[in-house]
Parts: C-alpha cells; sequence; structure tokens
C-alpha cells in the first residue's frame, strides 16, 4: 500500500460513509472517495417510516448529526476529509489495474478512480412479487428518501385513502404503522400464515395479530397478491388478492430485498448461495484488495456459522467500522450477527434475536421453550403494561439460541439482554441468574426475561411439565379426552376470559382439599390467567399421585392472544 | 433427611417467602414454616417508597400478587401449603437438637420448631449516624411497611412541610423522589462529596447533581449531620449540619443498613469480615443444615470474588430460590453479584453494575474508562433524550469491570445488558460487537452503550487520546499553559454554553485549513459538545504533527453536568 492509502468505497448509505469515516479516524492520511448514484447519503433509512408518518418532519433531518449539521458533501469534505462523489454510477472493477471506473449521472463524464482498498457497499434493492401489475403508477417500495418523499405527498394529498401493504414483515409493518398515523386506511397482505415470518414464530405473532385486530388494521394472513389492477392512467386502482378486489389509492411493496451484486460478480468476485458477496471475518472478499460489508455481503450466523444476509442498519455500522480499520492497515474481526430485530407497530413492541423455534428445529437442534406472559415492571407500580417472553434453548447444552419479546410494555430491554447473552454462547442458566436492575419503575425483582429462563429451566429439569396453546388445541381437536382445571380464582373465572370449553373449576387455594372432585385415569391440563398457578397446580397434582398432568403454558393470556 | 423434611424458614420478607415457596414447587411434601416477627409478610420492600409517594395507593398493593392476591397468611397456607407465623420471635436455634426457639408476640407463648433445614432470611435494620437526638419523635427509616404507613400519614397532615433526609445513597434518594412528589421541601444531607457513593463515580454523581438542584432539591454534599435538636413534646424540630439550623417536621435516616446475624452468632455460626453469616456457593453456613441468603448473608462478589453485602430485592430473590431448591435435595450455586443498582429520582435515571472506577482502582486494576454523553434513541426520532454511559474496564484484560449509565433517558437497557455481559465476564470488545436491536424508537443505529464501549476500545488501542473533566480542571487550575480548541459550529458556540475559559475557536469543518493558527510546542486539549467532533480534532491534528493533543472527554455536556 502507498504511504498515502486510497481508499475508494461503493456506497453512501450505511456501511459506506461509516467506513470512511472509520478510516479516517484510524488514519489522517488516507485519501478517501464515496461513490453513490444516488442524490443523498449517509441518510438513516431506518429513520424512513418515521419521516412518512411526520413523526420527522423534513427528511433532511434523517441525514442530520446529533450536533445539528447535515451529513452532505460539503459536511464529508470539511468535516472528514473524504470526497462524496454523488449522482455517480460505479459501472465497473479493474482488478487488474486496481481502477473503479464509474460514470456521473449528471455530465455523463467517464473516469476512473484508482485504489489501493475497495469497499463494496453497495446495498440491496427491494424485490417485487412476480405478479402483474407491479409497473403500475403508485407502486411503491419504502427504501430510499425518494421513496418516502413521494409516498408522504400522497398522503398528505388523499387524507383518509385506502392503502394496501404486501408483506407483513419488518417494513411492511413498519409502513402500515406510518400510514395509520397519517390516517390511512390499510390493509396488509402477507402469503404466510403469520406476521413477521421468519423473524418470530406463530406462537407469538399471534400476540400481535390480536393486538393489530384490536387497533383495526386490516390484516390479511395466508393471502397471496394476485394482481394489481390498474385505473384509465396507469396508477394502480385495486390489488388482487384472496379472490377478493381491494380498491386501493397506492400500493407499497416490502417483501424483501435482493442484495446488489452486479458490480461485484462482473468483477469475478465470489458470491455465496445467499446471493450475497462472500467475505470472511475481516469483511474481505475473495479480492483481498477488495472488502464488502451491509446489506450486499454474505455473514456468517454468530450461533453457528450458517451464511445469511441480515439487511439491518445495525449490522450495516459494525461492518463499516471493522472495514474502515482494516482497509488502512487494521485487523478487526466480525463475530457474526443475530439478526437482532426490533419494532414498534400500533404502540406495539415486537423484539426478536438469535433463532426462532422453527429456525432452530430446522437446524436439528433438540429445542426446549418457554413463554411466560407477565409485565414489564413490578406489577404494583402503576405504569406497568404486559410483555410476553419467549425464550427457545438447545435441550442438550441448555445454550440459549434465541428471543422473542412482544407486548404494549418494555419489551426490547429484554431483546437485548438476550442478544447480549447470545453474543456470549449463554445458557439459559445464566441468563437466568444474571444480576439485572430492579426497581418498581423499570423491571419486577425476578425481571420478565429471568422468569423465562427460570421456566426453561424448570422444564429442562423435568420439573414444569407444560402443554402449548397449540398442543392443547390438537389434544381438543383431535378428541383427546383430558380434563381441564381452570386454578384462578372464581372472581377471576367469572370475570377474565375463558377457554371457551367445558372446565373444573377448583381454584388453586382449594385445589388440595378437593382432589376427590377430579376424575382418576385421565389426562389433566392444569389452567390459569399466565401459567404461573396452574404450574403450581400440576406440581401439586403430581404429588398427589395424578399422572399425565400439565399446565397451559402461557395461560388464558397465550391461549387468548391477550 | 426424613422422607417428609421439615423447612423452617426464618424471616418473611423476599428471600424466605420466596425460599418457601420454591422449596414448595420442588417438593410437593415438605413441611414448610416460615417464622417473622412483624404483621406483614411477603411485601416488595423496594416499593415502600411508592407507597410513600402515593403511586401505590394501599400498602396491600405491595403484597398482591399479579392475579391479585394478597399475600398474608391464608394465602399461603392455601395456595402454597405454607405455615407462616407472624408477630413470632426467633429466640434460639438449637443445632444440637435441630430445632428452632420462638415465642409468640402475641401469646408470650414459647415453643420450638424442629427442622431438617433452617433458613435464615432475617434481613438487615437500619444503622443511625451516632449524634444526639436520634432518638427522637419523627425520625424515621424506611424500612417497613409501618414506617411507610406513618410517615405517608405524616405527609397527609402537613403539606409543603420540609423534611430531611439523611444519606444521599439510594434509600435517600428515592425517599426525597418520594416525599418531592408529595409536595414536601426536602433537604437531602450527604457525607461524602457526591450522591451515590460507592455506587457511582463523581463524574458521573456530577450529573445526577446537577439535574436534582435544577429541580430546586436541597442537595447539600459534605455535609455531615451533627445533630437533632427536639422541642418540648420530643419530636424533632431542626437538624443541624454544616454548622447550620435546618428546621424540619421530620427526618428520615436513610444511612445504611447492618445485617441481622444475632440468630447466627449466638448460635455459633460463622460471620465475616462484612458483619454478615458466611455461606458458601450454595448459601450454605458452616452448619450444612442451616442456610442463609439475602441481605444477612455475606456473597462472593462476581467480579473477582470479594466478600460483600448487597442488600437488594434482586439478590434476595435469587438466593431464595436456591436455598428453595437446595432444602429439599437440590445443587444449586449462586453466581454472586454485581452489585446492580438502578432508581429513579426526580425523572433522572440512575443505573450502576459491577465496579465503579474508584473501586477498581483500590482493588489494583490497571483501569481505562470511557464518558459517552449521547442520545438514549434515534436523535432524529422526536422523543429522544439524553443519557450518559461510563463505562470501566481492566486495562490489561479489556476486561469489562463496571458500567454507569445516567440521564433523563432510557438509562436502565443499557445497565441491564452491561450486567448481562459482566455476569459472562466479557471484554468491552465483547460489548461493543454484541448485535443489540435498532429501530429508532429504541436506540441509535450503534447503540449507547456500543458507542461508550468502541470509545473504550479506542482509547485501549491508543487511537484516541482523552482528558477528562476533572483533568483538565486540574490542569488549569495548576496554571498549566495548555491551548483549548473549540472545534464546535459558530453556531454553537453563540448559543451553547462555553467552558469559561479562554479558547480558540477554529470549526472541526475549518481546522485543516486553519492549522496555522495553533500554537506550537503547547498542549492543545479539543473541546466539542459530546467529546465526539473534539476526538476527530484529536486525530487531524495528531496527523498534521502535533504533540500533546487532549480532547475532552464527554465535551461540554461532562464539564457543564448536563
Amino acid at each position: 500500500m502507498a504511504a498515502t492509502p486510497r481508499i475508494v468505497v461503493v456506497g453512501g448509505v450505511a456501511t459506506g460513509p461509516k467506513a470512511a469515516a472509520r478510516a479516517r479516524r484510524c488514519s489522517p492520511e488516507a485519501e478517501i472517495t464515496i461513490v453513490d448514484q444516488g442524490e443523498y447519503v449517509s441518510y438513516g433509512g431506518c429513520g424512513l417510516p418515521f419521516f412518512l408518518s411526520g413523526m420527522v418532519g423534513k427528511i433532511e433531518g434523517l441525514m442530520t448529526t446529533l450536533s445539528g449539521q447535515v451529513r452532505d458533501v460539503d459536511y464529508f469534505h470539511n468535516e472528514k476529509n473524504v470526497r462524496v462523489l454523488t449522482r455517480t454510477l460505479a459501472e465497473r472493477i479493474d482488478r487488474a489495474e486496481r481502477a473503479l471506473h464509474v460514470q456521473s449521472l449528471a455530465t455523463g463524464e467517464r473516469f476512473a478512480l484508482p485504489y489501493d482498498k475497495l469497499v463494496l457497499a453497495t446495498g440491496a434493492t427491494p424485490t417485487r412479487p412476480p405478479v402483474p401489475g407491479m409497473e403500475l403508477g403508485r407502486v411503491f417500495n419504502l427504501r430510499t428518501p425518494e421513496d418516502a418523499l413521494a409516498l408522504r405527498r400522497l398522503l398528505e394529498e388523499n387524507k383518509g385513502a385506502h392503502f394496501t401493504v404486501v408483506g407483513g414483515g419488518l417494513i411492511g409493518l413498519e409502513t402500515a404503522d406510518a400510514l395509520v398515523a397519517r390516517g390511512a386506511e390499510v390493509t396488509v397482505l402477507e402469503m404466510m400464515d403469520h406476521l413477521l415470518p421468519g423473524l418470530i414464530d406463530p406462537d407469538v405473532a399471534r400476540l400481535l395479530e390480536h393486538h393489530l385486530e384490536r387497533e383495526g388494521l386490516d390484516v390479511r394472513l395466508g393471502t397471496r397478491l394476485e394482481r394489481l389492477e390498474g385505473d384509465e392512467e396507469g396508477n394502480v386502482r385495486a390489488a388482487v388478492a384472496g379472490g377478493e378486489e381491494i380498491e386501493t389509492l397506492a400500493v407499497i411493496v416490502g417483501t424483501g430485498l435482493k442484495p446488489n451484486v452486479g458490480l461485484a460478480r462482473d468483477a469475478g468476485l465470489a458470491l455465496g448461495k445467499t446471493g450475497g458477496i462472500v467475505v470472511d471475518e475481516y469483511l474481505r472478499t475473495s479480492d483481498p484488495d477488495i472488502y464488502a460489508g451491509g446489506d450486499c455481503a454474505e455473514i456468517a450466523h454468530h450461533i453457528g456459522g450458517w451464511k445469511v444476509i441480515f439487511p439491518l442498519g445495525t449490522v450495516a455500522n459494525k461492518h463499516g467500522r471493522i472495514i474502515g480499520s482494516n482497509v488502512v492497515g487494521g485487523n478487526e474481526r466480525y463475530q457474526g450477527a443475530l439478526g437482532t430485530t426490533v419494532l414498534q407497530v400500533l404502540e406495539f413492541n415486537v423484539g426478536r434475536t438469535g433463532l426462532s423455534e422453527a429456525q432452530a428445529r430446522t437446524l436439528g437442534f433438540q429445542v426446549e421453550t418457554a413463554l411466560v406472559p407477565t409485565m414489564d415492571v413490578a406489577h404494583f407500580f402503576p405504569m406497568h403494561a404486559p410483555i410476553t417472553v419467549k425464550l427457545i434453548a438447545d435441550a442438550a447444552s441448555r445454550r440459549l439460541l434465541g428471543a422473542q419479546v412482544v407486548g404494549p410494555g418494555e419489551a426490547i430491554k429484554r431483546v437485548d439482554v438476550a442478544a447480549m447473552a447470545l453474543s456470549l454462547n449463554a445458557t439459559v442458566d445464566d441468563l437466568a441468574d444474571a444480576d439485572l436492575g430492579y426497581a418498581p419503575p423499570f423491571a419486577s425483582a425476578v425481571d420478565a426475561i429471568a422468569q423465562a429462563a427460570n421456566l426453561c429451566r424448570d422444564k429442562l429439569d423435568g420439573l414444569a411439565r407444560s402443554c402449548s396453546v397449540d398442543e392443547l388445541r390438537e389434544r381438543l381437536a383431535a378428541g383427546e379426552s383430558l380434563t381441564l382445571v381452570d386454578v384462578r380464582t372464581p372472581a377471576e373465572t367469572k370475570q377474565g376470559p375463558g377457554l371457551g370449553r367445558p372446565t373444573l373449576r377448583l381454584p388453586l387455594a382449594e385445589l388440595r382439599q378437593r382432589l376427590a372432585e377430579l376424575p382418576q385415569g385421565q389426562p389433566l391440563v392444569a389452567v390459569c390467567a399466565l401459567g404461573t398457578r396452574s404450574y403450581e397446580a400440576q406440581r401439586l397434582l403430581e404429588g398427589a399421585g395424578f399422572a399425565g398432568v400439565r399446565f397451559l403454558e402461557g395461560g388464558l393470556a397465550a391461549w387468548t392472544g391477550r
């Protein structure tokens, strides 16, 4: 490398500017150039839904530093001594001469940028389902500031209009949330049988789905978009899905992203099975002078090293830092991602990290789980709110594999704690034992995540024997002759929700005295509000000699999708 | 042990009832008895300030389960099959005959409770400073429901009266918060030079102190209570401290706790240097049939095994679970505590875990720290609020030793993440690399705690060279000839706070062009709002050949105690 290393970065959104800024921090002398075909650089892409909703007033808000400076071409030049070429297309990498060939979209001029190290931060492009009508007007993605500006204008000009969101994933739900905040009518179409597929499990998704239904969002699961119908002006007029024609002003497609790897492929760099650019732990591609990171790179999952692409701002920023260090002589390694994802939709918080139960099973783990509906802070503190924690663990090693936490309450703190634990390959015992903070405004004396970890331990140790909501539904549907024992207080069984099934009502406080009322030789499932007292009942009944006793894990909260 | 093991528990607040409940869960057949000299059992002691403030309406709220059942004698009998003897004094342990001798405070009757396993959860008693007047009326602790009931009555009958809180620790500040919420005038006296001594460092405490001052709380640091003056009825009338007589209606003493070990000492059980009962990792005392936990037991610090007593609800609950398992044949170990402590005072959040900088230095670690004032969530998200993160690490091993996070923003999530990391003996690199969740309502793309971990790494790697606020004050006070370079924008230097010292104003964006304006051969300290751009300036100036360059860590936010 020359005394003054020349660093060229393709892509000006997250990984690219971060790599440039980090390289500058590590090396005052490097010559650093960022090339991007767009108008805007270094914007907070994850903030676009909040610009759409109006929470962020101006699009520049997403490009402003904490000190109020707009991160534009001048900013990078003056503050970072980094040259930024916007509206400049990276056309070709000449690996032999080590030059990036580019074209100015403004002037048409073509020129070469010689590099010592090249950084590919080319990002990803939204995919669209292969159905008729996708070329119509008013069919959007929400990926760039331009997308958000156009959509926001449309929203402002058409108060109360109907919008269709295709895809019940992260982008789809954040977009739906923004549209609802603007007073729009919104239909969400999701092909799979639950929201956030690939991120959370159906049992947890159900809690979110019930919340959104209660809030009046039109969510259609297991519903594939068939086609879009246009009007005479070439704009979308209706979405056809599930055999129904849904009249709509506009369609926003959030069905996934495809890594932008054309430049890398044309240059002969290795691509992986996921479609992303292959990188090693230093984020070097198959050419040691070329690095790649962010949405275009294929990375290792922290838990088992499988190759994945996580198009997330967190990953992009970490990659930027590592690449920025390494292109100027550093030696930093990427530790792999957990796919930690958090979002808020209609004031319901959703977070997940690591593997879902479905993913863990697919990967061949012997899975144990725990599902605990509880409160986010001390329940005697007035501002408490429900959250539900699901943990996924490997039964053989007791290693924690994943966590999902959802609810109107403070769910996200627990996701971060679980992510920290997963990063360090913790067991469920480690998670349960962690000395987390407690004061009534912040937690319970045994924090929600520790409650779940304790249940998971008790299940692994054979102390807790539960039956999941889905399992109970299946057993009942199969006509199995089992007795449901509702151990809640009389006040609760009167006011609270029920199973909608014949149940024996034996409050826990009376259970010991009334054992004779229970049938012998039949499986028993104890039920309560949250699964705590029914677990107590399971132990009591086992102690009294009953066999085949289970408790309904998550209780009526999980059953009804509280 | 007999086929039906007899478990006797002394102490009915946190560890005791938890141990009893856990033992019952593990063993349906054990005979379990709890003995407590008080009227109330199983109350959330940490909730007392919230009962005092009125946030919790009735004292029973602190003894109610999530399902609304009051945890009284009947509850334990009916739901848990646990016998609770309230107003019963544990007088003597006869280890030879394995019996606890008790006396009913109601009837005076004396009797023995034979045990197979005995649990000492005797708690701790508030200490009072050895000054005249402590015996006066209206001098309180806030330890029991009785304390809280009496204080609340006094507050309600004397609106706007003045109260004096002795001790600026956890209890003192939570009590002050509750009193202020009730409209009282409050003076807090703290003997040491900063609030929360032993918990947080002075630089972090300053941020809290400035907040409390702005909120109008009368905090007097370095001020020792000399004596209390009484009126003719024998009630307190004034507190004398720092030579001043402070007229006051009542005094609440929160100066510390002393473990209740009389029973253990009389029985010949080993006591430690801290004054607590010695236990092994299974929480067994020197008599293998007697366990101890909670505020009366001396435990190992997780980081280095030093003996400590942490009178915290979290520790008490964990101890209860472990003891409950072990007294009926289990084999669980306590992993040691980190002293994680969180609190809210006048809407300012404070959290800490592990070692403080001062503790780490005292213990002989070669300490590195990082102090980062930042925002709790994406700064473009309207509901962001400031927090400041301080990390403490061992420079030799890069192991994280402690964290302190404070501010009006969401500080506590980061404390829990750090606590999880500390539990697993993480390095600062592990903390920086953790895949934490990001969405604008919850975090920044690089979370606050990762920002601090990254700064700590850069300091360890010699990239970042900072000067702390205290160091700068000392250097200035010593008359050192150094140049302060304010690299903020002109708008900021005009509106924002300043150092109150002559500074060169060279905005970062102009610094490269204006290097000639800087004096040569003199130490330089770059200054900005938060320490980010001044770090940038340090790198730039070093790259330009200047020596002795530092940046003000934490920036003007730390300097002014924002």
